[in-house]
């Protein structure tokens, strides 16, 4: 095993790291900003090393003094966590490079999943179904208008160095293609150091279906049953479930046989994840996603299987090994994203202190938080302040724990997307299963607690 | 379903039966004493009613106050959680007299089961082995030489009404049985009113194993995987884990096969658990608990039943239905009795505000507990202030799981048992499993939180 895991991250992913390391033996050492002081992560690791200021710049995303951290440390591997450093690939090679660990695949891999239109390639190579659309990189306005008379519209130009939402612009006849390209260019030129794009055929009802993968140094490779992750706002998932509403059992098949296809093809290493889109019963491919997810708790609750230790297995050197009945989900876990944004405001960012905070308990309730009556949401990172993931036999059973549990939940003091939650439970199309990624577009929270559609 | 149930406790297990209402959409009514007008679970329940002055006697054991309370409410049923009125017949025939239904098993039930030398006489009908001894009450010292002629010594003389080790005397050798008859029989009818005494076999190196039973009013009946209880302290116990460590298969299917025999003999209605022995291979029946215990969720995280919500349901009148594969467990689990006790003073009681309190969370944890930060934990009730309970693959990570949760697990302003988990969780003994009773005998908290062996 590892002898002692640096964890590059904050908050509750830092938290999840740490409580791997512990209970796999293994020596953790946190990093922290001044701003992260009094965190839970620098309480609870074995070790813990101030690495500058509150910008990430200076602190979470600075390379040298985290390798430096390490060093000093001893510590033997680097869990980057999601965010920050996590699918940096000259960070992966600059730890290769001084003998340290990265906890998750290569820098070459990193580097060719990062890339939207390289991924792609990858995936078709791979025998995954991909969106039809450009083959790489579409050169100019042209190449786009081809594209449209082949495929029909509408098509949708993306930003191959994308994420998020920027660089992209959703093409609904000819005569919109020149201006939609030069506008997405521009924006990944500015987002990203990168203005090229590629297009794909626009799906307009559309579920988000992914695919958690692990794969380990000895050629093994493993797919779990799939989270739906549609219910989301401006690309920002809000609710995962596990497993998808009404999903055919051959699509399962089908989605979980083309993740491995692609992660065997890459010789992957790590825990990983398969993008999906699921549209009119057929799936195509969107990307990969080289680390730790967000929402994987949904995943270990119905398989049972600890992903971070597994992750710190594979870092090892270890075979990996997982127990019988893995790939069919136990049970039905929905996972809520507890931010600090207050969701009757066009959800503005909260930050500032938390006076009462009190997780709910009980029966197949889990809460990873680093949250606790006294801390002080820092203005500086992103707003996730806890999730909460419930389980239960069935979905209608993990509906109504989600309710319970999201009512108990307090957290005073500043404003979260607990009342959003409690909204969507008892929305009529939330409740039947299956809602589009649209499904909270143009919906705002009303003071009453309601999510009306606005349009 | 029912509609509205009235829960006739405080703490953790009124959380835990109003956590169960709401799933299944039934309102719940809280009752208080004043001393817990600040408690969670009036906070958490529907309607909460207070019922007296902080004495028991004058609040949770006040039949009269809580039937009105339930009258007044318009609840259908009551559930009595543990503790308190959960065994006492007497308030089981007032609630069927009012029409309100008593979540339980019938007065009559309760009554034959609370005897103990009853019970012992209907297990022993019912072909459940029972220790060696007398055959219902032993009227005279005389008596009970013969039954040391017969099986020899050691004996234990029990008091019938009796429970906690109060009435019990050991018996080494024929010329102790005088003094110890009277004593234990003096002792009992202090205690319970009642100095009947039966005999049994003293068993020096045993095991506390225990059967989970599930009774509906349609004659279905279930027998859950066992639980092994045997670290305790002056017959408390401590920490309870399922499935027992390297019980043969064999033992495992004969404790359920008896447990099912004694359960379908009574006609038994609602959650219960048969109480056995386990000494040399063999199991004998100790006594029959006709409610839910405070252990019940060790149970929960291995066979993936919702204990609570099945008793609500089996007081609806529905007929049982549990998931296959129920009896088998499934992983490891364990919980830990967080008690307001100072292990290094002799388990001295305390009292007091909470300070701070920061639960543990991530994977494989539940807390069941009625504290928040600010809370007062006052001097009247017992000292149970939380449950953690773990789950895991297998004994080794529940094991590791547990030592992580609890050292994160943050309590301040009074002592707790934490330490003294801690350090059972260090004990190579402890660590093999199978544990006899004696375990934590003679041992106390040392300052560096050991539990060296005083004897």
């Amino acid at each position: 095993m590892l002898s002692k895991v640096l964890v590059a991250n904050r908050g509750e992913i830092a938290l999840r790291v740490i409580r791997a390391c512990r209970e796999l033996g293994v020596r953790s050492v946190a990093v922290y900003s001044t701003a992260d002081a009094d965190s839970l992560h620098r309480m609870l690791a074995d070790e813990a090393v101030c690495i500058g200021p509150p910008p990430a710049q200076s602190s979470y995303l600075n390379v040298p003094a985290i390798v430096s951290a390490a060093e000093l440390t001893g510590a033997d591997a680097i869990h980057p966590g999601y965010g920050f450093l996590a699918e940096n690939a000259r960070f992966a090679e600059i730890c290769a490079r001084v003998g340290i660990k990265f906890i998750g695949p290569s820098a070459e891999v990193i580097s060719t999943m990062g890339d939207k239109a390289a991924a792609r390639e990858t995936a078709k190579r791979a025998g995954v179904p991909i969106t039809p659309g450009s083959e790489g990189l579409c050169a100019s306005a042209s190449e786009v208008r081809e594209i449209g008379k082949r495929f029909g519209y509408p098509l949708v130009v993306k930003a191959s160095a994308g994420g998020g939402g920027k660089g992209m612009r959703v093409v609904r006849s000819e005569s919109e293609v020149e201006g939609a390209f030069r506008e997405a260019s521009r924006e990944a030129g500015a987002a990203f150091g990168d203005g090229s794009l590629y297009v794909e055929k626009f799906l307009e009802e559309l579920r988000h279906i992914e695919i958690q993968v692990l794969g380990d140094a000895h050629g093994g490779s493993y797919a779990f049953p799939e989270r739906d992750c549609s219910v989301q706002r401006r690309y920002q998932k809000l609710i995962e479930e596990s497993p998808a509403p009404g999903l055919p059992e051959k699509h399962r098949e089908g989605l979980m046989e083309s993740a491995k296809k692609l992660v065997d093809s890459l010789g992957y290493e790590g825990a990983g994840t398969v993008e999906f889109v699921y549209s009119g019963g057929e799936f195509y491919f969107i990307e990969m996603n080289t680390r730790l997810q967000v929402e994987h708790p949904v995943t270990e609750m119905v398989s049972g299987v600890d992903l971070v230790a597994e992750q710190l297995r594979v870092a090892a050197g270890e075979k990996l090994d997982l127990p019988e009945g893995y790939e069919r989900p136990e049970g039905h876990a929905m996972e809520f994203r507890i931010n600090a944004e207050d969701p009757k405001r066009n959800f503005l960012p909260q930050a500032g202190n938390v006076e009462f905070y009190n997780p709910p308990g009980g029966p197949g309730v889990r809460v990873d938080s680093h949250l606790y009556a006294g801390y002080r949401v820092p203005p500086n990172y992103d707003s996730l302040l806890a999730k909460l993931i419930v389980h239960g036999k069935d979905r209608p059973v993990a509906l109504a724990r989600g309710a319970r549990a999201l009512d108990e939940f307090a957290i005073s003091g500043l404003e979260t997307t607990l009342p959003l939650h409690l909204a969507v439970l008892e929305d009529e199309e939330f409740r039947r299963g299956g809602v589009p990624t649209r499904f909270l577009d143009g919906r705002a929270l009303t003071s009453d607690g309601g999510i009306p559609r606005l349009s």
